[in-house]
């Protein structure tokens, strides 16, 4: 199964492939998608959704999974990241491929173990899991791959459920 | 010239296109998309940007103005009307038409004078402004047309000034 993760940010996309098989779980590819600051909205969306769609036409994932940030209370910035949310996710699902959402605890719960591990502990968990001697960079594209290996073992524990029916 | 306005709400989204010749304004299409909200959020996101699309791509507008509201202090309702508006205007962004955003108190300002305007006067603004002989239906639809209305204003607003050069 290959899962693409995408942390989503109003300036920076983060995104991560994952392979998972009966040897185990490794990384694909990862890395950060930028559009400029001083272009006016849509057309910053249309090129991160460009720069999103050439990721997921070439490694045709098995599902998408974005992580969906609790953003305190700004509204400004909840709306912004819900637009680059969108622009993930109809990346995907245009395509038909089924795609999910992720809050950072649950990330965080499913990667580290903890819903409150620290950003750099999380980002040494994905190491470890990926068989990486460095933990990914940028943050960006390591909290995409936390939230690829997040729905992982999500998949994992419903087939674990669905077979003890 | 040609102007498709949006009003992107989290179930149902406005649409309206209007047009600006020498004899005036005149309404082309209104009407409301809908997505099923038992449907998962890409498969829902998908949907609506094809609707979108589908009217872009008939009516061929020279501008796309969609409506950026201030949703009071709900986090999580932003990051919900964010991925409207983002699919809203990506639909025009892609195809290389202009998009642009505007608060209610400026659709308010622009269309019936006043940011404190009710709902039911801005409707009846429109209808007067379009030559209608009834408010139009849904009032998503309305608040389309008028958030299409207020970029046309803006539009003669900043040749004037231009103008005045």
């Amino acid at each position: 199964m290959r899962v693409l993760g995408i942390d989503p940010g109003t300036r920076v996309v983060g995104y991560g492939v994952i392979d998972s098989d009966a040897d185990g779980v490794s990384m694909v590819e990862c890395g950060a998608l930028k559009s400029r600051a001083d272009r006016p909205m849509g057309e910053r969306l249309a090129a991160l959704y460009e720069q999103i769609s050439e990721v997921v036409t070439r490694h045709q994932p098995d599902a998408v999974a974005v992580e969906s940030p609790f953003v305190g209370r700004n509204v400004k910035t909840a709306l912004a990241i819900g637009k680059a949310q969108a622009i993930a996710m109809l990346a995907g699902a245009i395509r038909g491929i089924p795609t999910f959402e992720y809050t950072p605890a649950q990330i965080k719960q499913r990667v580290a173990d903890y819903g409150t591990s620290s950003k750099e502990q999380v980002q040494r968990m994905v190491a470890l899991q990926l068989g990486l001697t460095e933990p990914p960079e940028p943050l960006d594209a390591s909290d995409a791959l936390a939230t690829a290996l997040c729905h992982l073992a999500e998949m994992h524990v419903d087939s674990l459920v669905e077979g003890a029916r």
